[in-house]
């Protein structure tokens, strides 16, 4: 991993995933331009600290010194957005496969260069445009690939966030402060790259349809502000279809509601991130129709996208790690409030909850008390 | 781990949820009855051989000849349920602390023989009653404890899936198959045992108030069905609050229908499984209002109990880990799908897409190409 | 109409639901015990002043009176609950049709009395309850008649109110004041008698089951509460399906929260209240499907009680009533408020507002001013 | 009435909801272009046939001939479009005060000629812009009248129906034969003049604001459609909100989706018309908030536009309306199926399973049949 020390949020979200993905472990890395607080990460995290390199050159000279087996094969790139560019080519000239948060380059000029690296070496590049890993949107984009909806008509997809608001309002101060509205580090939009292209990705992603030509309309609401917070844009693709995109980061209120909407000539699929188990499936003549993942009516690639049965969330994993995190602190002798996990005495409870209900029963239904 | 070998569904989750914990490491265990399955399984996940054990007394033995700085100190327990209670008692004797799935044991004196010896060692045991761990289950009971509802003033939970409902129908061979259906595997009580004790479990862990007693009528349907698969439960706490559990097992199309909606003096709260992002509070008279985790107004609790932005559902680390599998996949040259993972061509998409937007509104919002 | 004058919200209710259907005129009645405030209501409703009546008793002799085709022919009885089963005798006896707003009687015996009065004489006698006339519960009836179902395993409903909630914790003062909680108007029961025979009639409505006993647990949660405010009936069937009813007058924050699940070997349906338009399917093996009024895939009884085309809830006659108050109120001279219906100069902003739209799409997308 | 007869949709939904909002006598009109079905449908609803007239000159001659108490003073104009700037100036210079279905003129020009004779008589003139009427739209447009939203940042509406749809693909006769795509009867637009304009409505109408400039993008899909069935305008208005409209009439499956969203910079409204009882305030740092009619925390406007207790739909009328329906078709002799109105007998069941319930608890919590 390249970035994603201490205090990263997006580094620690990819080790989350990478472990509950079962195929990776953390072996090394770059994890702060610090080398001190890198080499702290690595103790916290118990990684070999010979594998904590001081910087993205070392560490390509040091894996390479390795024998291949022993080899570190794949890299994330997980440090701002300006240092996509360098440090995926260099890895990728080296050998390394690479997965790499977005926007994965400042430019298109760099984004043109980084495809040709990856044909020309055959390595895998993965870009973690996350919302394609929802089940429901590989069983959309299944689904529209065998041509239930028929012929696409009109495309709709929204991402509103508020999170900016607080910056456009605070003085001009507040706006400096942020880096997302610093194009230097943001490239040249803030709505439009951070957001926005996420919509866009899911378009093409579902639809298969791409998108050839846009009008676009963007506010900045203030002078001061550098970069777009909102804008529309009209959207033209390979097909009759027509959409819209519409994106904005100072919608007070709005968390992550990122939503997809394709109509057909027979048919409609809409999506929404918040409430991602929902596949709704509109017709023109028959009653609506919701998919779930985990259930058996589903095409395999939403199958396979989803671990845990009917009716169960994925967040249920991390209801489990808060248990478990629970659990560790009070072998830890940390101070456990009351309700971290359920302990033996809550087991006895549920015993004997079990069986006065069916003492309760067999007795002709009759109140049994719960000594 | 004790069970949870190859194919074990909840062994798996307890692994990638402990893994999204940050605190465990999986270092050995009893995988399988079968030690050569065992063996595999330890293979695959490149767990040390020497620590995959043919039982738990081996393991036992085999732990504790290590120096304790080495040795595993905390075990999960996934194994059918008739296994709970023995090996749990076997650990905690020895000084392992041990993570149980439910139901903790067969019956109430087991249950409540293992918190005396839990007790008496002074060791930590922790129950996967999993709902709990759910950042606005907590945030309920944070607020409840603190006042927010008055006096309680009525109960109501549910639980209703409908996974037995083809073993009900099947002819007597279908519900012989399914071990919930069998009394020596399951208990007294299938329908009860298995979902309603969450159920309890989730009134007392929000609350804090006892059930004292309780009146059920259970439904078996049929004669040859040896358990209860629907149930009613009415209840009386520890105060002037009445309250019911319904439960059903064969409540055709629920998947994992867990609800709660605890009516005080002062106001009430409600909350679902199946959307466990949504803290409703209702009021006499002001409007509905809905808390969602990573908000900066919830409870410190529930704070500490996400780890996401407001906006992401938890299941985001799955859909992450999706796109992580995916990449893996295709380095290990896997046949990957196409859309498993978003590659450098999506990169390039995207920069194009964000450049020409921001032209396009530039140039006076005109249409602008996406070569 | 016997009751229902001034200030009477269920006789005011009946009025307008009765234009609704078309097939009703209101020429007369005793509209108040005070028959001067009869007579201003009378007065209001430009009701001929001859037939604006004293007593019940005047009503029949002044309505037998009359030529058979001039006569009224049905009478609506919204008057309080003690005088429903009187007034309905009464009325029965001397020919008229009777509409009664429910609880239909105070007693058993009453109500028994009445139904043979009924049968007797061959007369039209109906009961609001209201629910039933939902398109979507009348949907659910029609198909689970048609075996849609299979056989019904569980029946769950639920009524909850927060409403009384002030009076239970006002002091005794506070109970004393409200008429539902005196036994002399209200009869022997509060929750049960008042929404709990809701549930129960809708349960036997759409599923055509005869629930023939129950276990009850009320709560009347203070010595000084003469009358139950909160209940949970456990039911048994004519069939195997065992159910649930839930009751509470004291769920603070709930204002009407009726709803109904009815679980099949087949499949399963649910209905809210609160969201009346929609009709829920749940199956074992296939997507939720949602059905909405005014489709048509639905079945006759639905179709014909519903007048909107789809997607424009019934409300929508609510909505244009708004708009042609307002206009009586100006028409009329009253101060009436900005907004409170569309003048002539929306009129013309939304004339230019077309135009403009179709200027911007002819011009290639350009800004177009609306002037 | 002018129009509306027979078989007319819209006038039906007039008449209706004018009768709701208690204020208005259906006294006479030209209620088709056929004299003799003009006629029946007077004799239907048993209105003066001295008063149904064979054109709307011989309406107003007939209605100014009477003595001024007597004479019509409001008329509802629910022609084809095209007739509506006839029939309302001509009305208007009469002295009537007018109520005309939406869109109110062909043109621009007809619209402002309109505007200078309301202006000019002084007379009253009501648009049928429906969702006005709504008492959760009213609450919003008076709490962003109050400043509770701040600055208003962006706009968004949507209005989807998916009925247009089959005339898109069933061929050029398909299209030929629904008047809404005939540009002489439907003016320069379909989707923008006939849902469109409803979504700038409610726009101005709820923010106050004005849309002074448009940029528009419509879709014909093929060449043989004469008028746009789907279409996106981006907004600017007279302040910094920037905004756009969604309009589709092929969007598969969608009924009336009609939703506006208002997003400010201390707050954000939403609002949708098929769930219209919901009104949805988003803050930036504090829980959703869910606003609901009938409740005392709601501001006058819509607490005088609403007439039902809180938790009760509007639709509520209509299903007490099919009640009564079912009532008046079974006096009238009319086949009736099971389930249209309760009986007597249902009102016997009710009351004995109060007294059950009641006799259940009394007892102690035993089973009793309901005989």
């Amino acid at each position: 991993m390249i970035g994603g020390g201490i205090g990263a949020f997006i580094g620690d979200a990819h080790r989350r995933a990478s472990r509950i993905s079962n195929d990776y472990v953390l072996l090394g890395g770059v994890f702060d331009v610090d080398f001190e607080k890198s080499k702290q990460f690595a103790a916290l995290e118990e990684i070999d600290p010979e594998r904590c390199y001081p910087s993205v050159d070392d560490f390509i000279r040091g894996e390479l010194a390795l024998p291949e087996e022993k080899r570190i094969n794949i890299v994330s790139i997980v440090t701002p957005n300006s240092l996509h560019f360098e440090f995926a080519a260099k890895l990728l000239k080296n050998g390394f496969h690479v997965i790499c948060e977005k926007p994965m380059t400042m430019t298109v000029d760099e984004a043109l260069r980084l495809e040709e690296i990856v044909n020309s070496k055959g390595l895998i590049f993965g870009l973690t445009h996350t919302y394609t890993g929802y089940p429901m949107v590989r069983e959309m984009k299944e689904r529209i690939a065998a041509g239930e909806l028929g012929e696409i008509q009109r495309i709709d997809a929204q991402y509103y966030q508020g999170w900016l608001n607080p910056a456009l309002h605070g003085g001009p101060e507040a706006a400096k402060e942020v880096w997302r509205l610093n194009p230097e580090k943001s490239g040249i939009s803030s709505a439009m790259g951070d957001i926005g292209v996420h919509a866009f990705n899911l378009i093409e992603y579902t639809t298969g349809l791409e998108i050839n030509s846009v009008l676009a309309d963007l506010n900045h609401f203030k002078e001061e502000i550098k970069l777009d917070l909102d804008g529309t844009v009209l959207l033209r693709t390979n097909s009759d279809a027509k959409g819209v995109i519409r994106v904005c980061q100072v919608a007070t209120g709005e968390e992550n509601n990122l939503t997809i909407a394709v109509y057909g000539s027979k048919g409609s699929f809409k999506w929404s991130q918040e409430n991602p188990n929902y596949l709704i499936k509109l017709f023109g003549d028959q009653p609506t129709q919701i998919s779930k993942p985990g259930n058996p009516y589903n095409q395999p690639f939403a199958s396979q996208s989803h671990t845990m049965p009917a009716g169960h969330p994925e967040g249920i994993y991390e209801a489990i790690a808060n248990i478990y995190k629970g659990v560790a602190q009070a072998i830890r002798g940390e101070k456990v409030r009351e309700g971290a996990f359920p302990t033996v005495h809550d087991g006895v409870r549920g015993m004997k909850f079990i069986h006065s209900v069916v003492r309760s029963n067999k007795e002709g239904n009759k109140w049994v008390e719960i000594e």
